[in-house]
C-alpha cells in the first residue's frame, strides 16, 4: 500500500504542533508547514481522526489558592454565600465514599461546593470555572461506585442537590422533564399515582445526573433496557458554559448525531447535565414473581436461555448464588429461610392470563432443566415477599461483616449471554480460593453479574486481584469491564484492553474536542495524560 | 456575571487562528498569542467546546482530474481493476434515485466507484482519499429518501455490494455478526431457519450499512425499538483510515463512550460501517392482526391511547388515512375492499391465550372510541391479509400515478404523541387544500407519520412548501424534523430550528474533530460552509 507521498501530500501543508505549559509560544513557519516548538509533546495531528495519548493535550490547570478564592468570590456573587461551602465536612463528603472502590488520596479534595438552582447558574459557574482553568467534578446522588466523583485535580464541585425538581408530567405524551438530582425512586413514587413508572433501576439513592453519567441499568434492563432506552433530550451545560439541548420531545428522531447518548454513560466527563426529558411507560396492570433453585449456576441459565428462546417476554430475570442466598438466610435479612443454592428469580407482567400461561411455560422447563424448586407468587403480599432476597442482597453481604474494618466491594462486569455461567463459576472458584466472601446476583438476561465482596485492609491486594482476574477474564470472553456501573477511575485503564487503541484514541479526540482544556470530572473514562511509572496494572 | 478578565486570562494565551487555502500559512506571533493570517475565516477557537458555522475549517478537497486518476490506480492496486468502476450507468446510479426527495446536479457524480470487499481494503482506501483529500461517498441499499448518498463534491463513491455476508451467528447468545451489505429481509430469512428474528424494518432493500446511517425503524419500532437498540458493535473506518471496534459483544456495557450510537444516525459523515453485531431476538411464536376503522384520526388515536394507557403490550399499532385506505381500494393492491376511513392495524405477539386477552381488551377499548369495525385474524394467512393493506401503502399510492412524470415523494416528521392527530389533521388539510394527493401513514405509537405525495415538475414547489410547513408545524409541536428517514441534505437545515445554533454547532465539532478534512458525505447532517445566497428556505 502506498502510503503518503504522491501529489496530493505535497499541495498539503503538514502541520505539526508543539505546545508549551505556561510560557509563550514559538513557531517556526516553512513553505509547507508550521511547527509550534516548545515542550516535545506533540498535540493532536490536525487531520488525524484520532488522538493518542502522546498527543493529548494535557491538562493545564490553575489551582492556586489565590485563582480559587477569586473564583469562590465570584460564585457568591451568582448563587449568594450560602450556595458555596468550604466547610470541611462537605469537601470530605464530596471526595468519596465508603461503597467506592476507589481510595481518594489525601489532596483529592475540592477546594470548594457549589449549589447551583438553574442551569443558567451552571452555565456562568462554567465559564468561570473556564477562563480561570479550574478543574469542575459534578456530584448528584454520590452512589456510584468506581471513584466517579473522586476530584483527582481538587477545584470545583457542583453538586445538583437544589435542582431536584420534577419540572413537567406529560402523561399523555408518556414523558417527564426532571432536574439532575430527582432520585428515581422518588420519581417513581410520583409516577405511580398516574398509573406510570420509569424503569431504570440502579442502587438506591441514585439520581438522574448520575444516572445519565453511568449509562446504569438494573433488574428492569432485560425487559425494558438501560438508561440509554429511556432518556429522550438532555440539557448540557458544555466544558466553556454553553447550554444545549439534545433534542426536543418525540418519542424517535433521526436528526444529526444523537448526542443524547454520546452524554449517557460519559461519566460527567463531555458536559454537566442540567435537565433531562425521560420516557416513562404504563405501569403494569398485573405482576408476578417465581422463584426457582437449580443444583448448578449452569442448570439455572440453561433454564433461562430455554425460556427466553420459547419467546417468553419475562419481565425480570435474576440469578443469585449459593453463597450470596446463604448470606441473605444467615443475616436473616428476609422472613422466610431459603434453600442455599443458585436460584433465578422471575418477574413477570402483562395481563392475569398471560401471566399464568408464562408462569406454566417456566414452570415446565424450570423442572426440565433440573430445578430444585419452583414457587410463584399469588398476590401481591407473595410478590413482594419472593422478590425480597433479590432486593436484600448488597445489605446481606453487608450484614457479613466480620467487624468495622470490614468493607464491600461491589463490582460488575458483563460477556455474551451464553458464557454467564462459565465467568461466574470461574470467579466463584478463584474467590473461594483466596479465602474471600462475596454473594454474586447477576442480571441474568442480559449476562451481566455483580460481586459483592468483603475484604479487610489486610485482604485488600488480593481482593483487588481477584477482581482484576474477573475483569481479564470478562475481556477474554469478549466481554465488557463493566456493564452497567461505569469505568470511572478503577476501570478506565482497562478500556484499551477491551476496545483497543485505536477506539480509546477516538474516545481522546471526543473528549478533546468537546473539553479542550479537560476540566470536566477529570482522569475519568479516558487519561489525557501518560500514567507514572506502576500506576497501571498489568494485564 | 463576570467574563473574560483576571488573572487566570492573563496567563492564557489567546490562540485565534485563520487558514488559507492552498496557500501557504502566514503567522504572526505574539507574546500573548499566534495568529494565522489568511483569508478572513476563523477556524474554531481551540478553547471552545462548539464549532460555529463561521469557525468551521472550510473543506479543501482535490478532485483535479490527476488526483483522481492517481486514486483510481492506487485502487486499482488495492481490488483489482475489475472492482473499480468509471462506468456511465454506475456512476449515474450512484448519484441519486427515483424515490429520493432531493434532485441531484449534473455535476454530482462520483468520479468512480470502488467496491470493497474486507474492512482492511476500505481501510486502505480511505488512507489514500485522506492523503489526496478527495472526497467520499458510502453508499449500501441506495433506499434512502432525502439525498444521503448524493455525492455533492464528486469523489469516490465506495459501494459495499461485495460485503454482503452474515460472517456469524451466535445462537445462545442472541447476535449476529454482518457485513455492511446484508439486507434486513435477507437477514431475517436466514433468522428464521434458526427461530430468530432482527425487528428493525424499514423500506424493502435497505441494508444494515445504510439503515445504521439513518438510524432507521418502521412499524417494529414500538414495540422493540430503533435501529440504535439493535447494534451491539459496529467495526468503523474512520476519516483517516484508522480501523476500530466500537465495543466488544456483550448485551451491555457501561465502558467508555457509547461510540456505537454516535455512529448509528450520522449518515456516514463520521466514519464508515464495516461490520456491525447485532441483537437479534426469539420470534414470538404466536401472533395476531386485528384492524380498526374510526370516524376519525382523532379517535383512532385515542383508542391508541387508550390501549397503551391500559399497558397492553402490542407488537405494532400503525394508522393509514382515508385517502391512504382509498389508494389500496383504488390500485386494488390487496385482496379486500377496505372502509375508507381511517384505520388502526394492531399487531400482538405473545403466548396464544395473552393474545386472545389482548385482543378482546383492545376490541373493547375500539368500541368504546368510536370504533366503526373491528376485525381480527384467525391463522396466518388472515394475519397476512389483515396487515397487507399496511404492506401495500407506497405501492398504492404509486399506482396512483396519473403518468410517467409524476413522482413520490416520501418524508416523515415526528411529534409528541398526544400531539400526532393534530399534526395529521393540519397535514392532511394543507395537502387538500393545495389539490394535491398524498397518503398517510403513521408509527402512531411512536408519533411518528409518513406522507407519501404524488407530485409532477410543475406541482413541485407547491409540494416543497407542503412539506416544509409540515416539518415546522413538528418543530413548533416540540417534535422532530425526521423520525426515521434521517435529514440528508433536504432536512440538513431545518436542525438548527429543531435543535438551536448551538447544539448544531456541537455535532459541528464532533464532525469537524473526527473527520477534520470534511472528507465523509461531504454536506449531509451538518454543514461545514455557509450557504449561498437564498440557498435555504425562509423558516
Amino acid at each position: 500500500m502506498r502510503e503518503g507521498g504522491g501529489k496530493a501530500n505535497v499541495q498539503r501543508p503538514i502541520v505539526r504542533k508543539y505546545t508549551t505549559e505556561n510560557t509563550p509560544t514559538a513557531v517556526i513557519v516553512t513553505a509547507i508547514g508550521c511547527y509550534y516548538l516548545g515542550s516535545l509533546r506533540p498535540t493532536a495531528l490536525p487531520d488525524s481522526s484520532t488522538t493518542t495519548l502522546h498527543e493529548a493535550q494535557k491538562p493545564r490547570h490553575q489551582t492556586s489558592a489565590t485563582n480559587l478564592q477569586a473564583a469562590w468570590a465570584d460564585f457568591v456573587e451568582i448563587v449568594g454565600k450560602e450556595n458555596v461551602s468550604t466547610d470541611k465536612i462537605d469537601l470530605e463528603e464530596h471526595s468519596g465514599s465508603d461503597w467506592s472502590s476507589y481510595t481518594a488520596k489525601p489532596n483529592e479534595k475540592p477546594f470548594l461546593v457549589v449549589f447551583p438552582s438553574t442551569t443558567e447558574e451552571v452555565s456562568r459557574i462554567m465559564k468561570i470555572c473556564h477562563d480561570r482553568r479550574i478543574p469542575v467534578t459534578p456530584y448528584s446522588g454520590g452512589t456510584s461506585l468506581e471513584g466517579h466523583f473522586s476530584p483527582t485535580r481538587g477545584g470545583v464541585c457542583v453538586d445538583f442537590r437544589r435542582m431536584g425538581e420534577i419540572l413537567a408530567l406529560h402523561e399523555r405524551d408518556l414523558d417527564v422533564v426532571v432536574q439532575p438530582a430527582v432520585g428515581w425512586e422518588d420519581l417513581n413514587e410520583e409516577l405511580a399515582k398516574h398509573g406510570l413508572f420509569f424503569p431504570p433501576d440502579p442502587g438506591p439513592g441514585a439520581q438522574i445526573g448520575g444516572m445519565v453519567g453511568t449509562g446504569c441499568s438494573g433488574t428492569n434492563a432485560y425487559r425494558y433496557g438501560t438508561m440509554r432506552e429511556w432518556v429522550l433530550s438532555l440539557t448540557v451545560v458544555l466544558a466553556d458554559g454553553t447550554v444545549i439541548k439534545t433534542r426536543q420531545r418525540p418519542r424517535k428522531s433521526s436528526a444529526g448525531y444523537d448526542l443524547t447518548k454520546l452524554f449517557i454513560g460519559s461519566e460527567g466527563t463531555l458536559g454537566l447535565v442540567t435537565e433531562a426529558t425521560l420516557k416513562v411507560t404504563p405501569k403494569p396492570k398485573s405482576e408476578s414473581v417465581a422463584v426457582a433453585a437449580f443444583p448448578s449456576i449452569h442448570a439455572a441459565a440453561e433454564c433461562v436461555s430455554k425460556v427466553v428462546g420459547e419467546g417468553v417476554q419475562v419481565a425480570g430475570v435474576e440469578i443469585l448464588d449459593d453463597v450470596q442466598m446463604k448470606c441473605i438466610n444467615d443475616a436473616k435479612a428476609t422472613r422466610r429461610t431459603w434453600k442455599e443454592a443458585p436460584t433465578i428469580f422471575f418477574k413477570f407482567t402483562g395481563t392475569p392470563a398471560g401471566i399464568k400461561e408464562q408462569i406454566k411455560i417456566v414452570q415446565k422447563i424450570a423442572k426440565d432443566t433440573k430445578g430444585q424448586s419452583f414457587e410463584f407468587a399469588q398476590g401481591e403480599d407473595e410478590n413482594r415477599e419472593l422478590w425480597s432476597a433479590r432486593k436484600e442482597a448488597l445489605w446481606s453481604v453487608l450484614a457479613m461483616r466480620r467487624n468495622d474494618s470490614d468493607r464491600v466491594w461491589t463490582t460488575d462486569v458483563a460477556v455474551p449471554i451464553s458464557k454467564l455461567p462459565d465467568i461466574i463459576e470461574a470467579t466463584k472458584e478463584d474467590i473461594t480460593n483466596n479465602g474471600l466472601l462475596a454473594g454474586i446476583c447477576g442480571h441474568v438476561g442480559d449476562g451481566n453479574f455483580h460481586t459483592i465482596l468483603l475484604f479487610n485492609d489486610s485482604e485488600r491486594v488480593v481482593a483487588e486481584e481477584v477482581v482484576h482476574r474477573m475483569v481479564k477474564r470478562a475481556v477474554e470472553m469478549e466481554g465488557t469491564v463493566t456493564g452497567e456501573h461505569g469505568v470511572g477511575l478503577i476501570k478506565r485503564d482497562y478500556l484499551p484492553h477491551e476496545l483497543g487503541d485505536s477506539t480509546v484514541d477516538t474516545m481522546r479526540k471526543i473528549k478533546q474536542a468537546l473539553d479542550p482544556l479537560s476540566l470536566l470530572n477529570c482522569d475519568k473514562v479516558v487519561r489525557m495524560e501518560s500514567p507514572k511509572a506502576g500506576e497501571v496494572k498489568k494485564w
